[in-house]
């Protein structure tokens, strides 16, 4: 059994828009990802996912409104709800979502991860 | 909606090993406790617990082997494992564990939280 350092797992790997699987726990997994520019408009029918922000800033558009996360901040963007992550510059995060999350939800495209490395 | 800041959610409370719920995620919830001296051993029969410490030191001791999570640090306590969290000093964390979590688990005493408060 091991302890995660979250800096250290981040820095095995560049990739953008790319989560890795840190942590297993219950049903869900713990991902961390180095994101920058604009994602996708996207939702999870069934699942919860929450966004924490290790360094940076990250953007999360909903239709409603834009929710801004620094560094220390999370939010849990609820199922059926439509989102779209953006980064103007390189944000790294913490993701919790269960296992079976697709990183595009609702959508299918070149973004779309479907097989997710444990580092 | 609205986003969580870590440091301004730990700066509403002072009591420790009280655990304040500040978000909602599928079957589980997102912890926020401040943690001094030694917890008791304990275990969860069915659910994984995460510990992340946001400041300061943790020591999760277990049967095995210690474990020392420093800041931005995390450890998943599998299911049926005993352990018993030590920190020296203050030490902040977030947690995630499964709604049906006791905080003292297997174990029953004046330490057991039965309701968590919202923050």
């Amino acid at each position: 059994m091991e302890k995660v350092n979250i800096s250290a797992k981040l820095n095995t790997f560049n990739e953008y828009w790319n989560p890795k699987i840190v942590g297993d726990i219950n049903e869900s997994y713990v991902k961390l990802a180095k994101l920058k520019g604009e994602f996708v408009w996207h939702m999870h029918e069934n699942e919860d996912e929450m966004f924490m922000v290790i360094s940076g800033k990250l953007v999360i558009r909903l239709h409603a409104e834009d929710i801004t996360l620094n560094e220390g901040e999370f939010f849990i963007i609820p199922r059926g709800i439509e989102h779209m992550p953006v980064a103007e510059e390189e944000v790294h995060v913490m993701l919790l979502e269960p296992k079976t999350t697709l990183n595009t939800g609702n959508v299918k495209n070149e973004r779309t991860v479907e097989v997710l490395e444990k580092i």
